[in-house]
């Protein structure tokens, strides 16, 4: 039978500061990329968000982001390699302790937003992360883009990889993410998004923006918090996925 | 033979920003409480730190913090009890994880600046920081000021704690700390604070403002590092500590 | 005829984090208390509210806190007197600079939060942020606490102040606010709530906790954004002012 | 009879962490650029370095830079030009209100480290800083590299600028600056730095990192306080400065 996992960045709120809709998403999802405190959540958003994760049985994973809480992580930022590792052990480790004193346990790690795109496009800045995953925990699995470097340097150094895909983003003919600065690139209909979950989940294909039907391989699908139609969506990955009778659950 | 445990808050620059002489400092010590980001400190110091306490065979401590960089951690926060326990926990994990990356062991954990004297005078303060450290590793000493709450607290909940004294710090005559506002309160003198150091390693006593002798029992003192006098300090105690046949070792 | 001028915490999201709803709160107000980056609100933020301010008619106000983005200045801060007036100096010069580089004036300064509630109790507090005020523009009104220290000292300095009360916040029998982490201390009900107003603006009275009446002489009354009910409360406020006469303008 | 500025970055320091070595620096410069919150600097250190800058009678400049105070501003970050915009207007109004409260005036705008960089080889960023400086000031002086993008915008624009050379950087053959992650690129030797002084001032030359000479056409150049050799430079810059007849003042 086939599955797919349904991840979403969540626990993304800061103090009195909203981000994303979490309470309405955790019913739908698998699992959780839970913020470490750089570019959004902090230590009390933290501990809720993993606790939701257990009341939900959805995977708890990291999602370490750039130090840059005012850009919400979504500017690239020039940090040298050693300060990147450093960042990621720090971000991994603070959540991995606070998962297990609350009876979780942390099973992966996905980078948040311009790290990951950084990430997805160069060597360098993926084994930067890697080291820091294996440095605190080498049993983590590493969530990226499928199909990109991060996929081929995990698998080049045995590092068991998640492969995902987005469910509410526009594809290049490349196979990357389109731009957020660009019109078009976050899929709002729930129709349209859940279509390209399917598709992705059934055929291992999409459709990218010029029309061409790209390769797949994805053990999990994306979806954003802060995507208004996130709920809506999701609603509809549901009915889609028992209709096709493909099973919704955690990559292992 | 008689024995004390000399500590310094160590791994406090942030980025480019400096505080403290942490390269001289680090051959006198024999334990280093690291900063952990909140109140000072950052991942890439954190890690040069933990390298250094492991090269100079220095017991790892881990030194949270209020969330005000701005303010240093020395002004006094009102944090919920659930707040204050998220954030020990947050940074405790994170340097736990990230000292054992590194082959290290956190030993022992000492709040920071304000947090510290608003706990060594609530009980509130003291149980949500105690919750906050057994949550992340129960078998973590607790420092704290000694003969205060923090003391009494730990040891009614069956706790492991290191009472520390001051070697650069003015008591008042009710045994805390004379406030960093009012002149005198920082010990400059290394005649004075090794004297200080001695009398308490030596005979469980020291001199209060006022000339009055109080009696303190401590494993440990500490001294600061943005002390411009702290390396004179340091050498002073060695020199006394010495003459009188007290070994200079961390606590267990 | 009798007037009321109705003012709302306006422009405190930051980045990509939301607080309040400003779009659907600006039509209702006549000032607008605005962020200035230290407990919430960004340059960018500042700017669109500046230039919603003056798309609405609405006064523009500083809306000056303390540096605490995590607890979005709802935290009591020990800053010294010094550093309190240079903070509101830089937050205040920032605005004034920014409203005046879009066509606008600066008209008031209402401290945010913790500093507010302090300052409302403490004559240094106060007497630090008014230096402050001057320091930038002796011209600009101080918005404070009706009755309280603050407009004891502005009326003794000779500085133009203008009083406010709550729409939507209960009151203690001794005119102080009850505090955010006591039940029934916000008014979610728009009818209780725009009672109050119209009670502080026609009868110079409102009803505290303990069903007391309080004298209250306001030329102002706010509503908190982030009031879940703030535009319900409005909207009936605006029904009550015009059902018995008085006028919504702002204070002079 | 000729004449140099000589400028340097200023009120860096944040909190109780430290950068640079101001207070033995202000005698020998005759600018100052005063950094405004964002890379470094905080009200308290800003209004005490103005504060200096007056007795010293030193010209007063601000020194916006990037809202990243992990990176010291010295991080590529890629901000929107209407962020940019926003970030320049915010931190030149704070300092210019701040100024003028203690009596002195805001004279020109050097932006900071990576920000600098940047525009200096980008039209838009250029645009974008331009944008900001005149919508707080339009009498501002625009202070940026000799024969860059910077000096060729704000001419076509009509904008007074004041261009800078370095006296403590290794210059490219293009006449860029060498990257501060390479070796060699900061001069710490007050005889190599002391002469590229004069040369410029004299000459309007300097040699670049491969030995050819460049044409260099500066009214102010810059000297970093964080170099460790900064006074023993200026003293040097001072001495050569007179033995050749060139005064040293501060450009108009």
């Amino acid at each position: 039978m086939k599955q797919i996992d349904i991840n979403c960045d969540m626990g993304e709120s800061f103090g009195n500061f909203r981000v994303g809709n979490d309470e309405a998403v955790f019913p739908y999802i698998t699992s959780a990329n839970i913020a470490c405190g750089f570019h959004g959540g902090d230590p009390v958003h933290m501990e809720k968000t993993i606790l939701n994760a257990l009341k939900y049985g959805v995977k708890i994973g990291a999602h370490p982001g750039y130090p840059d809480l005012a850009g919400f992580g979504r500017r690239t930022m020039d940090l040298k390699a050693e300060e990147l590792t450093a960042i990621i052990k720090y971000q991994v480790s603070a959540i991995k302790g606070m998962a297990e004193s609350l009876g979780g346990k942390l099973s992966y790690v996905k980078p948040h937003g311009a790290l990951y795109n950084k990430a997805s496009n160069s060597e360098q800045e993926t084994r930067a992360i890697i080291k820091g995953i294996r440095a605190i925990d080498p049993e983590l699995i590493f969530m990226g883009l499928a199909g990109s470097i991060m996929e081929e340097i995990a698998k080049s150094e045995g590092m068991p990889f998640a492969a995902e895909a987005f469910a509410d983003r526009r594809y290049e003919p490349n196979g990357r993410l389109m731009s957020r600065a660009k019109e078009g690139s976050v899929l709002g209909d729930a129709e349209v998004a859940s279509d390209q979950v399917l598709s992705i989940a059934k055929d291992h294909q999409l459709t990218a923006s010029n029309g061409e039907v790209l390769e797949v391989h994805a053990q999990s699908v994306c979806i954003h918090g802060d995507n208004p139609s996130a709920v809506d969506i999701l609603k509809a990955i549901d009915e889609k996925l028992a209709a096709h009778g493909i099973a919704k659950q955690s990559f292992s």
